[in-house]
């Protein structure tokens, strides 16, 4: 990367850091700290970042190495749908910051990450609401020495785009008399979507016979896997006079979806991408 | 499929059914039902099947429309360490078989499935073992008049046949005094490892250092996604020799790993395949 010209990058370890010392010599480096995601659909709490004691021995490390201990990043978990969450990152970072200075390293700059949410099925909050609280609490905490701010809105700005045109392959009942229909589709957990996983990401559907009477559904993936079973406790309906053959439309599809999709799960091709 | 010459379909529901009748007339089918998968470390107990009860008039339906109401098939789940499964799952096969043949219809095919397990982490019976229990309880429930018997033991003749080659990325820890250290690898659940989700299924790892002095570890992949994490609870652990760079062997995952591969998330091709 560091060849590509690419000097900023982002570390949570000293192992990582002497790697960067090593093949980034004087990059712009800043360190992801751990913070909450109570409140995000998509949680990304735990697999990056470390401590703040941690981080701030690795920030002075940093420029011991060599390299230039330039900001302090977080991330509140994608489809964050809080604007306390970012509140408290804030404060955390800000806290941190200060240590920072005191130790004189001049920290510059915060990424607030991403995880600023889309409307699937029940209402967000809207973007101009996270863009308050986050300017509200960064000045409440740094005042008029702002420091640099990024974001990285990815979801929030293309989950809108994309709509998945799916086929039902099948409509069944496993007994007689249950209430509850199986919809199976043509798309599932291994053809992109991947965020269905436990329920978590909850698309909105639409289908040709959307206004007319409906009752509960579960709906799952075409291939042979249990797991790939999309919605079972999220309380879906879906139209009683929904059959096979009928197609239906996934809504804000455009996050992550065509990237998730499998090579070749059961045989299947992966999505085909049609932009217009 | 009927077209390119296929003649023996499964079907769960009657929808199913009224399309085989149409696409496929006159083939053998054979009914799915619902049986316990309990043991199984991949359960596929709910997707696919129907109730006792439902299975029989679906099997007299069949008959009705003309298509041939061959068999009766059942699914204990996949890599299910317990032979008891199978037994209670012929069991209750058998049942419907002796109610079908009462109803005059002539089934004389009993689908077994598969779930045959792979020796992962732990010691798993012998599949002379499942071999015994099930012909032992065929035997006790068909007495001479066995049906044709149909097993699909895919996992247990690929899982031991591949080996995923694996690079280290970085092995950290989240605070210094952490015991437990974070090994990242360029391979995970999006990688093709789509089996470890609820650390399910526990590949065995093989490692330059085997032997040395280890600790505990959490296994995770390369991807910016928490999810894409592999084994946490699952008491692994790997020599303190580790590090960035090492390779690391993932044993016994010939089943499902590549086709489970998804084409692009983060930018990561596909697993590559060699065979020897």
């Amino acid at each position: 990367a560091y060849a590509a010209g690419v000097r900023m990058f982002a570390f949570d370890s000293e192992a990582e850091l002497r790697k960067l010392a090593r093949s980034a010599p004087g990059a712009r480096v800043y360190c992801r700290i751990l913070v909450g995601n109570l409140g995000a659909e998509w949680p990304l709490s735990k697999k990056f970042g470390c401590e703040l004691e941690m981080a701030r021995e690795l920030m002075v490390l940093a420029g011991e190495l060599g390299l230039d201990p330039f900001g302090l990043s977080f991330h509140v978990g994608s489809q964050q749908t809080q604007t306390a969450a970012y509140e408290a990152a804030i404060a955390r970072v800000a806290m941190l910051f200060t240590d920072l200075r005191d130790a004189g390293v001049k920290v510059r700059m915060v990424n607030l990450g991403g995880g600023y949410p889309v409307r699937y099925r029940s209402e967000v909050p809207e973007i101009d609401d996270f863009g308050a609280a986050i300017m509200g609490a960064m000045t409440e905490h740094f005042g008029n020495a702002l420091p640099d701010i990024v974001i990285e809105p990815g979801r929030f700005i293309v989950g809108d785009a994309g709509v998945v045109s799916a086929e039902v392959v099948l409509v069944s009942r496993k007994a007689k008399d249950d209430p509850v229909r199986w919809v199976y589709l043509d798309i599932g957990r291994f053809g992109g979507l991947a965020e269905t996983e436990g329920e978590a990401i909850k698309y909105a559907f639409r289908t040709p016979h959307d206004g007319a009477a409906d009752g509960p559904v579960t709906i799952a993936g075409p291939t042979c896997d249990s797991t790939d079973t999309l919605y079972e406790k999220s309380n879906y309906r879906l139209p009683l006079a929904l059959d096979c053959g009928d197609r239906v439309e996934l809504l804000a599809t455009g996050a992550y979806v065509t990237t998730y999709a499998s090579q070749a799960f059961n045989g299947f091709r992966p999505l085909a991408e049609h932009y217009v």
